[in-house]
């Protein structure tokens, strides 16, 4: 079982020496404004588990709290609302597509943009999920074992390289594989912190106007069902990251659609994790 | 540039000591016999290179030629006849889905197949690319400067989990991402010895049936064309598994359909490369 109690939540940084390490923050200080402030190091990795040191470092930098994924699987048309928003069917299993470890970015990175898909860039605010262990065949009721934690993330989408069919065969994975289309971050929330996943609110932000405000319990799959379903005959490695569908408010649904231009500054907040906030910038 | 003239067809194996060794074969000994007979061990690493040695070891087992695949992208619907055959219309991208690392198994091992997966298991027989070094936004005309070498896979899938829409929403990523879905081998043979790689016949067996004939001219994006789509924007890995899609003759398009059963032994033979047979066992 991913051991409890070791953090509450899990940052990656930069300490003042250039060093990489991790570090845990307690949930009285602001991780927005950690820069500069000394955290408790943590030793070890997330494929062989932390532990506590009695050592304190100062943050200079905040990085994307994975350093690599084994794979990224994502979960497409798991909103209630969203679903309707895009007239589709739900289908009698999760929609399930995925980024390769090289999308991950930091919560506070620059999004770089390739000058072929900048043309229907899109956002969608997530709720992630780190699994802490390796596991295959996991039960539904002893998912939430397998979990690290949860951050928060962005699953930046090149909407016209997905939809319509005639594009890509009507396959997700291309529009949304990108290097920098999986900002995550800014911390890894502990399963003591958040023993429900199923209750948390979250809002996305582009250029401070809010474009999605919900919460997980309008999710179709809940988090354990996703873990069940992902690892049946299947193996979950530890460091994989599930992010776990959007609600509605995306840009390619508004009337006009409303997709990200160069500059834009995308936020997206959940309870109990806090902000990213990644600027979109046009190579 | 992945350096040529290292290897001719690259091997894992474990040796008669049990340690896990890279080895190379020549053209004049066959690699389907190759147990018990010696060869030259390579030092080195998909991820490093790899160098001759003076050392020459015995085969026990011959192992899937990879450890481990960042990713294995693949390729959906690159064949002409197989896209008439599906009755589909050729998007103007290719169709891309993707496998994880733990699908790999290698070319002669049993592909275990989890209970409730062997209702519609399927076969395809596909060139297999495997990317020698990292690269992005590769231009087509020097994609292959970043091949390793090529190998044979068989793109396993569970196609009551792919089709119709209404069971995963029309996305095929997770009825190929089983663990043992991706057999790969018997070699990785040389960007030397296979200079083009839109030459290769091959043929598909089921329990010595021939299923699937080809030739890898038949494919609608070339090897060059799909390394360059799949790097635009995107960091492509060494050791990225690249299949590269399938042609007609697959069990899901028989009339009637006719999908793999528990002991049913499946070959692909690529000229200049090997055979992979793998058995079906139905856990």
């Amino acid at each position: 079982m991913a051991e409890k109690g070791v953090f509450d939540r899990l940052i990656r940084f930069i300490d003042n020496e250039g060093a990489h390490r991790y570090g845990d923050v307690p949930v009285d200080l602001s991780i927005a404004e950690i820069e500069g402030k000394a955290v408790s190091v943590l030793s070890g990795n997330v494929k062989d588990g932390f532990k506590k040191t009695s050592e304190t470092k100062p943050v200079s930098k905040l990085l994307c709290p994975l350093q690599y994924a084994p794979i990224i699987p994502c979960i497409g048309l798991n909103y209630r609302h969203h679903a309707e928003e895009a007239k589709m069917t739900i289908p009698t299993h999760p929609v399930l597509f995925v980024k390769p470890s090289d999308a991950l970015i930091g919560p506070f990175d620059d999004i770089h943009i390739h000058p072929e898909v900048q043309q229907q860039l899109d956002y969608e605010g997530e709720l992630t999920v780190v699994i802490g262990r390796d596991g295959k065949n996991i039960a539904a009721e002893n998912a939430l074992d397998y979990v690290l934690g949860y951050t928060v993330g962005n699953d930046l989408s090149a909407r016209d390289y997905q939809v319509p069919a005639s594009v890509s065969g009507g396959q997700y994975s291309y529009a949304k594989s990108f290097d920098d289309f999986a900002p995550i971050g800014p911390c890894i929330t502990s399963t003591s912190l958040i023993p429900e996943p199923q209750v948390l609110k979250f809002t996305t932000k582009v250029n401070g106007e809010v474009r999605q405000q919900s919460e997980t319990a309008d999710m179709i799959w809940s988090v354990r069902q996703i873990i069940a379903h992902l690892s049946r005959g299947t193996t979950l490695r530890a460091g994989t990251c599930i992010m776990t569908g959007t609600p509605s408010g995306v840009g390619l649904w508004m009337q006009p659609p409303k997709f990200l231009k160069n500059g834009d500054v995308i936020e997206v907040e959940f309870e109990h994790i806090g902000i990213i906030k990644n600027k979109v910038v046009f190579d």
